[in-house]
This record gives structure tokens, sequence and C-alpha cells, in this order.
């Protein structure tokens, strides 16, 4: 089961805001249906977010009119712009939309032989992104012991990406090397990933955990539980600074202040060597009916007040290392992901 | 109106449950019911709670059988168990108990001389909680100044007192001054007495505000938009140590790693000499439904795992100042607490 696939002349996907009550599957036939998917966060997770951007940009490619070569490229360009405004902050979705148009243009041959190929591309970068994970998982299990119990933020799983997770892979691959631990966490309000889709990932997995409101985060530190936090990132800009679920930042700062090592997981695909450092990230804020009443749920009368940042942005001070495929980068951080950048992309 | 008073032999109180959606009372006649509304958080606040429990001495010896006044002290002794029992943090529950508990044994006269003595005791209780919050106000008002953003952690109220409110008291006094400042309330999952409460508060007061999510407190201090932090406390141990709702140690942390002042405003029945330290405080941990549930609203199904710490302790070394109805005790705090309650006790 993949969070998002190729079926039948169209995308398939989890709608992630049915989990944790419903496994239902959505199936979308134009990419306009994907960004919408995005944009409302039927599907989140910025690996997620990627592999259903490549999908959509090979449906761009099948259902466009386009009779000649000149007219389905330029096509491509307007649905590259729809996928790519569905949501800022995530590099992944533009690096995934980017990587589509540029293969597109490279293309030998007619229409046709393009839209085969760019859906066999968006496979392939599904498929590559389920085998990153597990490298990822690999290189960031041995940060985990027996007895440890490891802090995550929002979720990271299965659900975040193709398959199998990237933090909560790190967990995922622990587990499966038998590791005994226990996982705090963080519920992630205002959308809930860590309570509604971490925890229902780790059910089925058989992985020991607790859901805690945000608020215990630091009290559970310093009780001396905590051992390890391990989280995601939506975007790491080239100084190791990265942009992530809201909430992120301070449980960096709050894993520093009781010396609990800080780790983010993502593939090199995360990482955006175009900005200098994590102030340039567009940070994302989303309406504030998440807060009042999240899933239709009304906490408070819809006319109070609130404001919703979907993100903040961690300095890499914070950062005790950032694992990806390639293995853990730590600092100077600027030198080592130049370098992961430059060896993932030659393979 | 008050969140809790003595109406017509019994004692009336704001179902706190049903704010911001309803302003409905109910009305408790046995103590008992007032020991399973603290309990519950019908009602809830240290001041509030221990105005309530005064009041709750006062019906257990309204509705005593007793026919000596031997007898009667040892209903009250029972009762003050009871009620003493209903929630272990805040400390202002135990010393309106005890303080009524003793001032019952120095009543001259029969039995209906001392019922009498204890109500209008109670009743002095919590009239001296309003006059003492309105000068915290203003002691605590001069720290928000014009243009200011003020971060706020959980209820500290009207409802959470008597009338008026601690921290929200020096809110509150300031907006009364005509400064223009605005409030960030935290949403204080699980709870949510930020949401529900604070916003509720602060919508009839006037006074702007936004509701965040409290995984954005660290954002928005990021952002330079927080001038002060200030909240409430449920037991301050003489070293100036002080147990709060869950939250506020991260928020203190946070504060402190951002160079902005962080303030508590509590009243001085909230300090406990007898605790060197607040390691000592005992922390509540509430049922898990609060947070898999809150009020009713399944957010996770109800098998999923969670823990719930309802408070925090927040080391001296975080804080900048305790607002008190005698003025703000500074560091070294334990020399200044201990002036305080020798001054308070003796007025």
């Amino acid at each position: 089961m993949r969070t998002v696939e190729w079926v039948d002349q169209h995308v398939r996907m989890i709608n992630q805001k049915l989990i944790p009550w419903n496994l239902e599957f959505v199936d979308l036939k134009s990419y306009q249906a994907v960004a919408l998917a995005i944009q409302d966060m039927t599907v989140r997770g910025a690996p997620a977010i990627g592999a259903s951007a490549a999908f959509g940009m090979a449906l761009a490619a099948q259902h466009s009119l386009a009779t000649t070569r000149h007219d389905l490229l330029a096509d491509l360009r307007a649905a590259a712009e729809i996928l790519k405004a569905s949501r800022p902050t995530a590099v992944n979705l533009a690096w995934a939309v980017d990587k589509l148009t540029a293969f597109a243009l490279q293309v030998d041959g007619d229409i046709d032989a393009i839209r085969a190929a760019m859906r066999a591309e968006a496979q392939r970068i599904a498929d590559e992104d389920v085998a990153i994970n597990r490298r990822m998982g690999a290189f960031g299990a041995d940060l985990i012991h027996d007895g440890d119990t490891v802090l995550h933020h929002c979720n990271t799983g299965a659900l975040a990406t193709v398959d199998y997770g990237t933090a909560l892979g790190v967990i995922r691959a622990a587990h499966e090397q038998g590791k005994k631990f226990h996982v705090l966490l963080d519920e992630t309000r205002p959308r809930l990933q860590g309570s509604r889709l971490s925890a229902w990932e780790l059910e089925q997995l058989g992985v020991s955990y607790d859901i805690i409101p945000d608020t215990a985060a630091g009290f559970y530190m310093a009780q001396g539980e905590v051992k390890l936090v391990v989280l995601g990132a939506d975007r790491i800009a080239a100084n190791g600074d990265f942009a992530n679920k809201i909430g992120t930042y301070q449980v960096a700062i709050l894993a520093k202040e009781h010396g609990i090592p800080f780790y983010t997981a993502a593939p090199v695909s995360t990482i955006d060597l175009a900005l200098p450092n994590g102030s340039l990230i567009p940070i994302e804020e989303r309406d504030k009916s998440e807060v009042l009443a999240p899933y239709g749920l009304a906490l408070v009368p819809p006319t109070f007040h609130a404001r919703n940042p979907a993100f903040d942005v961690t300095p890499a001070k914070y950062v005790s290392g950032i694992i990806t495929e390639g293995g853990i980068v730590r600092a100077p951080f600027e030198e080592g992901l130049r370098a992961m950048v430059a060896s993932e992309t030659k393979t």
C-alpha cells in the first residue's frame, strides 16, 4: 500500500484527512485535482507532495490536447505553475515539478513518447522515494538505543512519503532491528498530524508510543525521559537552517536547553542550495479555522481571532545532524550539504 | 458577575466547561458537590478553586448534623480532607481549607455561631480575592507599554479567580489605563483554557488578541513580536520555582532564549514556603481522554495511547519577577517571598 501511486491512467492517494478513522483512497484524474489535494492537505508531507506533483505532471501531459511538441511543453509549463503554487514551503514540490519539466524537454520522439516517458519518470521518482527512505532509516537507526525514549513532531512516516517514512522511517528501521524503545508523539496542533497520523502508523507497526500535548515536550525532557529528538524537514537551506512543521523550532530550543541530540531526517531533494539561509524560506499561513475548528470539530466560535502559521524555521545551530539517504550530515553543514547534493545528483 | 459566590444558602458558580458556548451557572448544595466541581474542572484556576473550597467549608458547617462543637469540628476536618484531595497541585485550595479550619477553631460561641462565622469568613476571602487582583493588576500593568505584544498561557482571568484575574488581570489593568497593545493567547492544550476561556474574556473586554497554537509561541518570539510573557501560578516554592499549567515551563525557556521578560502573577496565598523548591510540588496527571477527545470532541480513537500531565514546574532561574498584591518580587526570590508572606499575613 502506497500513500500515492499511479493506477489505471490516473493518480490514487490515501485521503489523509480521514485518518485515523477511515482508510479511503481518492482517485484524481487531472493535475488540477492533484494541486487541490495538495492544497487542502488530502496529501501532505514534503516527499509525498513531491511524488504527487510528479504524477500530476504526468497527468498534465496525458490530458493535454496539444498536437505539437511545442504546445505540449507550453501546457506542461502552465501545469507546473499551478502545481508549484499549491503550497509554498516544502521544496520537494518544486523539485519534482521542475524535474519533470526538464525531463520532458529532453525526451526524444513524439507527443505520445513524451507522455509515456513522463509517466515512467514520475513512477521512478515514487519508487526511488521508498528506496531513499530505507537508506535514511538504516543510517538514522544507529542513533536509537534499547531503552531510549525518542520524541517526534508532526508526521514523517509512510503517509508523509510514498512509503516507509523519513524520521518515522528511522524509528521504523530501529524497530525492525529489534530495538526496544518508546516514542513520544507531539500531537502537533493545529492539524494533529502526530496524534492522527503518526499514532495510527505506530499502532500498526507495533511500536510503543504515547501521544503528548505539544505543551508537554519540555516537561518530559526535564524529567530526563527523552534521549533523542528526530523529526522531518520541508526545506533545508544551504547553511543547514530548515523549515518544518510549526513547533519544530521550539522543540529544537528545548532539546538544546536539556542537552538532548536533535536530528532532522529528509531526502536530498529537500535541500535547497539556492537559499543561503532559512530566513528566505516562505512560510505559509493557513486559515484560522484549522485552529478554531480542526476537522470541523468546533473548539471555539468561528468569530474568535486566531493566527495559523504552518511552518517555522530552525536555525542550524540547534541541529545535531541531518539524516539523508547518503548519510548523516553534521556541522559545518554547508560543506556537507553541498557534497551530499553533488553526490546524489550524480547517481 | 462572579465566577463563584454564595447565594441563598449555597454555592453558585459558572460552569466553565460550557464557556465559550454558554454562560450557565451551577448550584452546589454540599461540600462534596464542590469537591466534584473542582475535580472535574467545572471551576478551575488556583484562586477560584481556593474561594470555592472556602465556600465548600462553609457548606460543610451548614449541613453538618453535629450537635456539639466537638462533633462539628470533626465533620469539618473530614470535609477538609475531601476538598483538599480534589486536586493536588494548586496550593490555594489547601490554603483556603486550612484557613477555614483554623478559623472555626477560634470562633467563640455555639454551633450556629461557628456556621455563621465560617460563611462570613469564606465571603471575606472571596471579596478579598477581587481586591488582591486589582492591586496585582496595578503593579503588573507598568510592565506593558503601548505597541507591545504580550504572550499569555492558559487562563488567569476573572474565570480563574473570583473576579478580575491575576495575569489576565494585569492585562486588563493595562487596557483600563488606555494602553494599546496586542495579546497572543496560547490555546493551551489539552483543555484549551487559552482559546476557550481567555479569548472569551478578552472578547468581552475589547482587548486585541489572537489565539495561537501552543506550537507557534517560539515562532512569534523569533519574529521579534513578543515583548513580554505574563502568566499565572498554581504553587510557588520558597526559592521561586513555580508550578503552573503544562506548557509554562517551555514558554519560560523560549522567553529566556529570546531575551523576553517572563513574569508570573499570583496572590501571596499561592506561595508555599513549606516547600524549599519546585521539585517537591505534586504534579497531577489527568485522564488521557482530555488529550484524545477534549470536551467530547473525538480527535482520535479512544484506544490510542496518550499521557496528560496537567502542570509543570518552572525553575526560578527563568523568572524575571513574581507579581503579587504586595508588589513585584525579584531575585533573590526566597528573601522577597518570605518578606511578602510575612507582610501580607500581618495585614
